[in-house]
């Protein structure tokens, strides 16, 4: 089954890594936010890619879930030695990565092309792609003015409220052939439990992305979102506080009401805690699969892939019967 | 005594590091060969100046005397993984010095600027100076063809002859405010046991450098070179090979006729073992001062340095003796 997962960071690494288990070599492909790439250091820095990228070919930190495990911290020491400014810290192992990556963007490679061959050189069995092949930058404006998103993120450590958030360079960004052929030929679109505002929000943002999404559903792909908001927190990241200082609810429905909106998904999976927004969530004309979502090791990453994927396929026979039917709406289920 | 010291890599630090020893904070400038500096990993390597910088500092890896003492080399083999070139092989803590180095010149600083930052943070008395802000590079017609410096220097371990050395883009450079400053301000010029061709030979190409030392000669500041090829090898490097497939003497003689053709001279030190090749200087026009030249630790280092001034205090005093007396040459001789 040739899965597409939509990713940010540690929790859309975790899930694709959950997929990578369960499915045969090949057969993920994984879009990942750039929104937070930055330049620090004269090297082209790309966080979400890099957590998936470490998390997909099995070396990423265990604990902190990013970065490589096992890491030393000798040019960073050396570097705040010599007076730079340290608050991005860069391991020696993950700096090769940026080396690589800058030296080859300097030569001309298309960011794509790199990330390609990064996930090659590590041996990784899917396919990790940026978004687009063009800068886009998360900027958000807060209660400390606006701010580039790791300034915000790392430096100041997510404490100014986010009032508004703004994808520069999207308007002029480009589909990429690769992505655009990974959403053509998937069999089930993946939503991970990252961010939606700042993770899965500039990925939409890419022009044409979001429509050949909602192509694909129309074709039958189903397509299922999972929250990355539990009891209306957020397992990790700034994702609840950013919900309720944009205006949105900070809950699972909060995050589905957006996903809804924009046309992005069949199914949601909630995790037991929020199955009472089940009905709020159906409200909203998705499907609902009811699991735990909570990924804790590597069995867990590898259950929810497998609930996720149940779901598509329980939601691909509710459509055909659907269509069998002559478009009778199935009563909502919840999956086991 | 304000001493200014014209040098190459090793040899040219370790001089370096004896008159740092001797003299006063603040009395020593080094300027340093740039010819050999290359871009590798979309990173600015200057690997003359940072090996006088490390072992100013006190850092240098004491055995090889170049690179950083203790070094690790986490990203060079994460690198190596990953599909790149290594065999320009930088330490984790060296690739600090050109990460802060390549941000301050993308951020528009000069290579001087980042030199004098470089060297206060790591509390260096002493003020290193590239021999120009602009792009000097020394390439070389050999045996294999014309080559970077550093691929023939270190990726073919100087194995093909070399027929021809060029400083591309020497006649477009420009002598710093602060190169020149430093020339007008000595009080003794040395010139440092280094690869007369490729270290030394690009400094003084750099359009206007050897004028002024000549003009500063003129005043009575006294110039004082050592050989840093002893009993027709070298102590390092290639120097000697090089100067044959030139068409010159691989000898201090050879070097120290180098040096006299340019006017860039009053004193030449002699090793003890060169002793023989006294008079063939001599004949040059040069002083000559024969000592042990070999610089094996701190002491030696430091005992040279003593030496050479000396000889710059002598010539000094030779010179004047020769303005009182109508310009009567003295019967050379041989300090100690």
């Amino acid at each position: 089954m040739r899965v597409l997962c939509l990713a940010g960071g540690v929790g859309g690494a975790k899930l694709a890594d959950g997929l990578q288990q369960i499915l045969a070599p090949g057969e993920l492909t994984v879009v990942v936010n750039t929104g937070d790439d930055l330049e620090r250091h004269s090297l082209a820095i790309c966080p979400d890619h890099d957590t998936v990228l470490y998390t997909l070919a099995g070396i990423a930190d265990p604990t902190q879930g990013w970065g490589v495990a096992g890491e030393t911290w000798q040019v960073m020491g050396q570097l705040g030695r010599l007076g730079a400014q340290t608050w991005f810290r860069l391991g020696d192992r993950d700096l090769a990565t940026h080396l690589f990556r800058t030296e080859r963007l300097r030569g001309g490679a298309r960011p794509t092309e790199v990330a390609l061959e990064l996930a090659r050189s590590l041996d990784v069995p899917s396919r990790i792609l940026p978004m687009t092949d063009d800068a886009i930058r998360t900027r958000v404006r807060t209660t400390a003015g606006w701010l580039d998103f790791q300034d915000y993120f790392v430096r100041l450590h997510q404490e100014p409220d986010v009032l508004e958030v703004q994808f520069e360079g999207a308007e002029a960004a480009s589909l990429t052939p690769e992505v655009r052929d990974a959403i053509r030929s998937a069999e089930a679109i993946v939503v991970a439990p990252s961010n939606p505002v700042v993770s899965i929000g500039p990925i939409l943002a890419v022009p044409g992305l979001l429509a050949e999404i909602v192509a694909a559903r129309g074709r039958g792909v189903p397509a299922i979102g999972v929250s990355g908001i539990l009891g209306g927190k957020a397992l990790r990241g700034p994702a609840d506080r950013m919900m309720t200082s944009l205006g949105e609810e900070a809950s699972a429905l909060g995050v589905a009401r957006r996903y809804a909106a924009a046309g992005l998904l069949d199914v949601f999976v909630l995790d037991r805690q929020d199955e009472d927004l089940s009905a709020g969530v159906r409200a909203l004309g998705l499907e609902v699969v009811v699991t735990q979502t909570v990924m804790t090791d590597a069995g867990s990453r590898a259950a929810l892939a497998r609930d996720v994927l149940g779901a598509a396929a329980w939601a691909f026979a509710v459509a055909a019967e659907e269509r069998l039917e002559g478009g009778n709406a199935p009563g909502g289920g919840s999956l086991q």
